[in-house]
């Protein structure tokens, strides 16, 4: 398979075959995704690697019982983890200042650039993933399962496992539509409309509408998937779980 | 090349060919990339491509003028766009309800792993890529000069060209450092002298000390490169810019 039949051709696969992964396995995927870029080459993020089965079912829920959860080989938590890195300067005898909002951002944006080398690697190895973006909504719940002590905080989590089915193309928008030269030129009325046709007349699409009891497909995202409600309620939990950890939010 | 040689073999480069890349050659990276997973098919992001001289120039200063931005073929500002989306629901005569700091992280991880999922594309298709962190620090002088409209906050910012050298090793940690097996296991002062041993002790390590006129190694981070003061200002700076830019902090 060439790269760009790679590219093209990953899917987000949520079933998986009963085939276990072993620690050398995890260890060499972590390796190969560890060499991506990172922000000073300090490496803020951790994974914790849920396998056992009672571990898997107190998480579970916390993923709202997302199905890959307990079907996976593995479940990796990515958490933006300042922690290490602090001690490390504290044992050098110098004063960190990294607990606040610029710190966690950046260790974010290590923290996912990790995961996604770490899927991409994964699954160029013959493994399927998929992410959970459940994991900022029950980041309390996840941490205290997980010990994380401070300045540790669950940004995003993969389910991985061999693929039980190679799951069909969900479509993207044309490259067109999230390219912006010298300039972002914003969006006429019909510049959207066209965008997002495709997307709408999907057969897939109009099963989800209908399915959902809805006149559209925004509809069905702004009324059922991600909620006004729901996204000011999150909001909140998160907010306060990243002051909580120790990252203060500037007053 | 095998994918492993790949992601051990890769690197970070600043240094390009005078080689331009095309409009062609973008879309064809940021399709291969855009089939990265994505928060419910909802593809949060946006790139606005610079390679105009003028713009360079002007955008230059706000990453805190690192040669790699002059150098590069192209400098791509990565944002998290809630913008089109929303006008997409609006069109679709629905009310979203995006306006908050969950929807900025959703947004965020996308436009991250999209980045990243770019960032390999483009080194596999034989380019050199730099993250430039300083996308968060100056965001509101960055989002001016790019006229960026609300809900389009910049995240991250590759500058891409053809490689002029491939730029030597600088190290990771050992992956038993970054992997936690079911619960995070804290770091005692032993396990903290024996995982960043390594880093220490290698010669660029000792040359940067010295260079900096300090102490240790972590001294340099916390005195010079990422101070507190630094990462105070720009948590403020960033903080106010989200707001700003329509994501309103929860009270």
């Amino acid at each position: 398979m060439t790269n760009e039949e790679y590219f093209k051709g990953r899917r987000t696969v949520r079933h998986y075959t009963t085939e276990p992964i072993s620690d050398g396995e995890i260890e060499r995927l972590v390796e190969l995704a560890a060499h991506a870029p990172t922000t000073g080459n300090m490496q803020l993020y951790s994974v914790v690697v849920t396998r056992d089965e009672e571990m898997k079912r107190k998480l579970s829920p916390m993923h709202f019982n997302q199905p890959s959860v307990m079907a996976s080989a593995a479940v990796l938590t990515f958490c933006a983890d300042f922690n290490r890195f602090v001690k490390w300067c504290e044992a050098s005898y110098t004063k960190p200042g990294y607990d606040n909002f610029q710190s966690f951002m950046t260790a974010v944006l290590d923290t996912t650039i990790f995961a996604q080398q770490f899927c991409t690697a994964a699954e160029m190895n013959g493994y399927g993933c998929c992410y959970l973006g459940t994991t900022t909504y029950n980041a309390p719940e996840i941490a205290e399962l997980l010990q994380l002590p401070e300045l540790v905080v669950p940004v995003t989590t993969l389910t991985i496992g061999r693929p039980a089915a190679h799951p069909e193309d969900c479509g993207r928008l044309d490259p067109s539509a999230v390219i912006h030269h010298e300039h972002y030129r914003d969006y006429t009325p019909q510049a959207i409309s066209a965008i997002y046709a495709e997307k709408e007349a999907r057969e897939d699409s109009r099963q989800f509408v209908a399915e959902n009891g809805k006149q559209s497909l925004a509809q069905v995202f702004t009324d059922v998937r991600y909620t006004r409600e729901a996204n000011e309620h999150f909001s909140r939990v998160y907010r306060d779980f990243i002051e909580h950890a120790g990252f203060k939010f500037p007053k």
